[in-house]
């Protein structure tokens, strides 16, 4: 029976043959929850049980209140702290940096079953594992079991073709898939995504892709391995692993990504696309280049490259949060950080940053932000009467030294 | 009449003979409100004018909650924007460092008299300024006037002699004073520190002695410039400015340094004062290097020396966050950034930090924290069932590295 790379993984998690539509018990590889969602699934999973089913596999970072900026954030650190010290589950602390991007860079495997307690753990498809989000209480059993069910999903498949011009990256890909398949246009749907194009982007670009499956409703998206992505994971990934050429996918879109120009998403929608000439010259008062969406190296070289030598406008705040402390070291390293700094950004240690409009850099009414992260919800960045538009780091970083919307420099 | 250097400032800056116990209707050379005071000065301010007094002897640093950590900070920073726009005034937004750094760095010139909204304005004197902390409604007036009263207050003369030990520093006199003045025992009194060992103190050095007069009651505190000072400052001393040698000190205070060892400030009272011996093996969850008390290059330098090539310790967080934009530049060239940064620090954009418990880096109950900030009361770092301890740079760095309060290296 031919099957996607999705069957595959959720067949062997579960010791069945399945196809979509089916349902797997299937055995998870590893489990993640962060400060917002770990507190509630702790509660739960002491509810049922004593001893998580196994400690080697289950991660706890603190990155969405961090370093804690209430009491009530200081008192759930403080709780998962003595709770992954008493299992034995490594907990990242403030400061290490955004959950996935710490579970990308050290945990995440080809072929695994991976679950996390928050919406972009779909992110982890970039190397080939089968990655979604739960919820607290799903977490909790998972943390007593090592099990959970899932509906075997259908897949479209989505051939990227084409080389982008400069300055235009896997971010106007995906905000342009959002554009096309729409914020519920992949429910319950996993996207294989690949092509030429897919091939030819690094891992942090592929985690770019892939991070924004869930703004199309998507459970997950996944790009099969290849060589990259054992140099990038160091595991040689399984010989089963692969999607048949005759799988079934229950839609197949085709996106030639030569002619695309900068996009962004505008308020308050993440599928409220456009290209970039339709909005730009919009003013703005905060910058964000960051998340779990652009926050890795390449997006800060990126976002500097654009920037060097330059410097942002006084009447826009420029906040660069890196997503992790392997990133930070080695932006610093490289000089993007010093760069960005030059040219009058604030640089934040890693962390999930003003994106969940919790922590800091959050707008006041009737300010507009441009972020590189992946959701413009109304309030989602602070107010709920300020706007959030959606780029690349090569646009934020332009449109931070012009004060409004700006293309980079390119043939667009 | 023989004088203080206090009594000459204020008779200076009234156009009148004063002594101690006298008012002073005094012109204001420069004035200061944050981002916690300035909304209320600026609310207070146009129920009785339309323009400020004089735009260029303004300033408004946003540090308390910077970048915006809620939606009311940033609709007040938005809000101060808007004015300091309107007014022509010098605003320093997010990132650029806190208030009193800013100000002694970039303003404060000998023999002026300056106010701030808050508290720790009486740093100023580090320079020869008399400077004090005023109320949100005293600003307001200001603001409009550049006019304020003053009762000129009596001086009590400190002289600081002898040479401190190794790792023995600013802090370390500042508390030990703090110990033997009490907290009330400097009430409206102006503190006059001088004596050898203040002479051979660097001006941040010296800063770290003025910043914390508030917490002895005094109405500031002032040292006589000198060479120092005039190189910091690239200003002039004026030659009015010195303290006649006979002028009247209600009180004289001698303190010899040469066998001081560290000192620490136990909870929850800033002259709660220990020697290190009696409080050392206390074990912390959190270290904060940083604020207008400690957060200054010597300070970064003093913990960069002590942790070189050792690591923080793993269950204690180390949240380091430079007093300003330049001092992170300078820390960042000089690679103190980069030794606090390996050795596991999480090191953030200039600001206040955790040391008003409200932006970030929050105790919770139970747990203990090392801080080289000004205050230690009950609740200030977050939860009031927390404790905070407070040290000089080099004890955070040590007890940072051996996760309790603990001796740098030295003779003591």
């Amino acid at each position: 029976m031919p099957k996607t790379i999705v069957e595959k993984i959720l067949s062997k998690s579960s010791g069945k043959d399945l196809k979509a539509g089916d349902y797997a018990f299937a055995d998870i590889d590893l489990a993640m929850a962060n400060d917002i969602t770990a507190p509630l699934a702790v509660e739960g999973f002491q509810q049922i049980a004593d001893k998580v089913w196994d400690p080697n596999k289950i991660y706890i970072p603190l990155d969405h209140q961090a370093p804690a900026d209430s009491i009530n954030a200081a008192e759930n650190h403080k709780k998962l702290r003595e709770f992954a010290r008493e299992q034995g589950i490594k907990l990242y602390d403030v400061g290490e940096g955004v959950c996935h991007q710490l579970m990308l860079e050290n945990h995440v495997e080809p072929g695994q079953l991976v679950i996390g307690a928050d919406s972009h753990t779909c992110t982890y498809g970039a190397v080939g594992a089968f990655a979604t989000g739960v919820g607290s209480t799903d977490m909790a059993a998972a943390f007593a079991t090592g099990k959970l069910w899932f509906k075997v999903p259908q897949t479209i498949k989505i051939n990227l073709t084409g080389q982008t011009k400069q300055n235009v990256s896997a971010k106007d890909i995906i905000l342009k898939l959002c554009k096309k398949i729409e914020a519920d246009g992949a429910l319950y749907k996993a996207l294989e995504i690949t092509g030429p194009t897919t091939k030819n982007l690094t891992i942090p670009s592929r985690a770019t892709l892939t991070n924004m499956a869930i703004e199309m409703g998507a459970k997950t998206a996944i790009i099969q391995p290849d060589k990259k992505t054992e140099e990038y994971t160091g595991v040689e990934a399984p010989e089963w692993l692969y999607s048949d050429p005759d799988a079934d996918y229950v839609q197949e879109i085709e996106l030639d990504v030569s002619s695309l120009e900068p996009q962004i998403a505008v308020p308050h929608q993440v599928d409220n696309v456009h290209d970039i000439t339709e909005v730009e010259g919009t003013k703005i008062d905060q910058v964000f280049i960051g998340s779990c969406t652009n926050g890795r190296l390449e997006d800060l070289e990126a976002a500097a490259k654009v920037v060097k030598g330059r410097s942002f406008s006084e009447d826009v705040r420029v906040i660069v949060v890196p997503a992790s402390r392997d990133v930070y070291n080695k932006a610093e390293e490289k000089g993007f950080l010093k760069t960005l700094f030059e040219a009058g950004a604030v640089v934040e240690a890693p962390c999930c940053g003003p994106c969940m409009g919790g922590s800091f850099g959050l707008l006041a009414g009737g300010e507009v932000g441009l972020a590189t992260s992946n959701r413009n919800f109304r309030g989602r960045e602070g107010s709920p009467d300020a706007e959030v538009y959606l780029s690349s780091p090569e646009v934020a970083a332009e449109s931070g030294i012009q004060g409004k919307i700006a293309k980079p420099r390119g043939d667009f």
